[in-house]
């Protein structure tokens, strides 16, 4: 039996996705971060760099989104969510999920977060500032070269699906109109109307 | 036959030692960042992100050192550089890398590319005042619960190791003394010694 520590509002939502997806067996177990606890001495045990997801298992405790993802995929094979035989494609699931953990929620990251990377309050004003600019211009690169379409790997849906619709929802916080990218805007819409989804949202109410 | 896009400095070395250690076939391309060759419009039509590295295969363009190293260790099993059939050891080599490009890599970005994230230049400076302390408390981490030892997934050489000794290797530059931390001053010792290593780094001035 899997657990998954997860919090609202967090990448921690394209694990669960893939998670049900997979038909998964999973425990979830919600962090409250306006309470910090994912800074309690309880869950720093579980993951001491106290962020979400962390995915536990039989045999340890896994975090970083793309690696849970392709555990997810691997151990889940009759799912079918990543191209497990066949190396161009999966790196191509991994370039994606890369692309969307250091770069794109990175640029997001600064938004709220930049106290992780400068003291100053004047600092982290400065980045807040260029948040809606780095994220439309992390959204138009995956427009025009890296999402297929309908699904990220085109007609096949994987892994990557999932995560890219949890950093999608990100957009209008940060200021920037999805429509302002039509494949990114469909697949949003196509993966939220996703009965699975809905199921998912409305029991974890992200 | 491979190509690899390269860049003396950058985290491309990853990639080439992984390259090296797998006996790949592969020509190797260097930018020179110096001249901005990586923003040149031939390059930008490999690698529209204008980043190294970018691997060209007979199927498409890799980008995104995870991508790029599972995809090297899937297409060359014989060489054992990831335990593919193992889904929970082969999500803790992704975890690692997904820590480095995700976390260690952004924290040390902020000392050189800090125009990413923010505009002004007195924001870049406080972040610059940030990196030696950043990087410090990645590498505490990674030395008290990541870093198995001798190698990353402790008796099994992988392709996380490769990518621990290139990132190591800007503690000096970051103002960090690496012998705060043992096992990675010994992982980088143990890895900077090996032949093949330091073929590379001849042939490639790095």
């Amino acid at each position: 039996m899997l657990t998954l520590y997860y919090a609202p509002g967090t990448c921690a939502l394209a694990s669960l996705l893939c998670l049900e997806f997979a038909q998964a067996r999973c425990r979830v177990e919600r962090l409250d971060f306006t309470k910090q606890q994912q800074r309690s001495d309880d869950y720093l045990k579980i993951n001491p760099r106290g962020r979400v997801p962390a995915l536990v298992t039989e045999q340890g405790t896994l975090t970083e989104t793309p690696a849970i993802l392709q555990y997810i995929a691997q151990t889940h094979p009759e799912a079918g969510l990543a191209p497990l035989d066949d190396p161009f494609a999966l790196a191509r699931v991994n370039e994606f999920n890369s692309y969307l953990c250091a770069t794109v929620h990175v640029a997001h990251a600064h938004g709220r977060r930049g106290y992780r990377w400068a003291d100053d309050e004047a600092a982290q004003k400065s980045m807040q500032a260029k948040v809606t600019q780095n994220m439309a211009d992390c959204f138009a690169i995956i427009e025009q070269h890296m999402l297929q379409g309908p699904w990220v790997l085109g007609e096949r849906f994987s892994i990557s699906d999932p995560y890219l619709f949890t950093i999608a929802r990100w957009l209008k916080g940060d200021g920037v109109d999805v429509n302002r990218f039509p494949k990114v805007a469909a697949h949003l819409e196509r993966l939220g109307n996703d009965p699975r989804t809905r199921a998912v949202m409305e029991r974890n109410a992200n």
